[in-house]
């Protein structure tokens, strides 16, 4: 079954130990999109700014994305600017200019909205709530936010996770918006606020998995050298999201499966620069390194 | 076979979220014992003053360590009092009396010279060193230090390292001693220094076991209520080295299940003050756990 996916395409500049890139194709969508691709048809929701390139326009097509709901919009295409030093795990944004993503409101077809499995990646929770609202037969709908919604829409926020399957968050975001600092309790919240399972990105330290009946708790594939994690929270929910939507099937075997792949899937995007690694894999490049992934810690 | 662990018998104040504790039994090698104790025969080398409770005493000996290398000395016994807040990962070490450790020197028999599993504990480089050279035919030696040692005695330990087979380690301490931000490269870079493998506890987010053979990384069993994660680090590695010394093997099965269950003893030493869950503990209760554990992540 596909999915859409609703949130950023943008211009990302970061600079890392390892280099700088100066306006990479970037973005919640486009970095969800890459690894969801690997399994199933994608439809993407977003607006760029008539100054985006058409070769990136392009080459996400060239990629089999449907791009039907993407918006070419008056004005200019989101932009993000970032650093890393250190270890790697936190990016410092330098600047944001949001350009025509101020003015953005998804417009899907007759037939997307019908789609069953979705995902709402990144933006302002209204925008999330304006295309959740449009959506007839949701079966699987994913979330992920940021600290910036978190802190400036927090009701907003919470409103919407009582509709929401799987809420994805960062361990900093579920500690801020529960409250809590052990992260199991914080997981416990994040379902009291409705979301029926609640997934915790903690980046090298892995991943928790919490609902009712299953916690699963994953590390991270170990890679030793870290070119640029820009966008692996959303490369993370694409292999996981992707991998459930073309399983169809939500049980214990196929949620740890979707984590695996889902960070088999973080662990390519962060080997290099924006999109380079990850638009660049097929589906067996997943699978042997789930492989691997799986030999780190079964027994 | 049986193991004989050097290290520290302490009386530990404790503040947490949870509570406080006035002069508990711990110490570096009492936690390690515990868990230990639970695969293997524990010979514990340690020193402790006159004004060292006998009940503390009798309840080591109770428990079934062998307590001949237990000097007891003139002075005071080594007392540390720390103080945990918000998510109960770090330590703040408000006070250290080191008593008669300051004039340790372990003193062991003819029979325990020749034990072939070895764990020298958090104790100052020298003392280990000192330890080391007496025993006749190691065939397992783990070491532990601390954050003092690599900052105060960095030489020292860097070549006692050439002689141990596994280096046990918390991420800090592995960053700062290899001066690698990377955990996979700073194990590697502490390999480099001689360690045969290394294992880099992460505290709430599981283990990295290093060798050349195998990269191994485990989550760390999901724990609600952390009470008091005083020597839990310790635990673990009585957990490790205890079942390795039963199974007396290294291989990619024995290291992954060794892993398995120094996570698990862990687990319930975080639960309580002090020693109170792991003295509690039966060989089936980490059995039982283990295999709850292994549900978290197996697929």
């Amino acid at each position: 079954m596909s999915i859409i996916v609703l949130g950023t395409v943008a211009l990302d500049s970061v600079k890392t130990p390892f280099g700088a890139r100066k306006e990479l194709l970037g973005g919640s969508a486009a970095h969800f999109s890459m690894s969801a691709r690997l399994f199933t048809k994608v439809d993407l929701v977003a607006i760029v700014g008539k100054d985006f390139p058409q070769e990136h326009i392009s080459f996400l097509r060239h990629k089999g994305l449907d791009l039907s709901a993407l918006i070419i919009d008056q004005g200019k295409t989101f932009r993000w600017e970032g650093e890393y030093s250190g270890d790697l795990n936190t990016a410092l944004t330098l600047n944001t200019e949001l350009g025509v993503l101020s003015v953005f409101k998804p417009c899907i077809s007759e037939e997307q909205c019908r789609i069953k499995n979705i995902f709402l990646a990144n933006v302002d929770p209204d925008i999330q709530k304006h295309l959740l609202l449009k959506m007839r037969k949701p079966a699987l709908v994913g979330l992920d936010s940021m600290n910036y919604w978190i802190n400036n829409k927090r009701q907003e926020l919470i409103r919407l996770l009582k509709h929401i399957d799987i809420y994805v968050a960062n361990d900093q975001e579920a500690r801020a918006l529960s409250g809590e600092n052990n992260i199991i309790k914080a997981a416990k919240a994040l379902r009291g606020y409705g979301a029926k399972m609640v997934l915790i990105k903690k980046g090298e330290n892995g991943v928790l998995f919490y609902s009712d009946k299953f916690i699963f708790s994953l590390p991270a594939y170990p890679v030793e050298k870290v070119i640029d994690p820009t966008g692996a929270g959303d490369t993370f929910a694409g292999g996981f999201m992707g991998y459930l939507a073309k399983v169809n099937k939500i049980s214990c075997l196929t949620l740890k499966k979707a984590l695996a792949y889902g960070t088999v899937a973080a662990s390519f995007n962060i080997e290099d620069f924006g999109l380079n690694m990850t638009s660049r894999l097929k589906p067996q490049d997943l699978g042997k390194r789930l492989i691997k992934f799986k030999d780190c810690f079964s027994f």
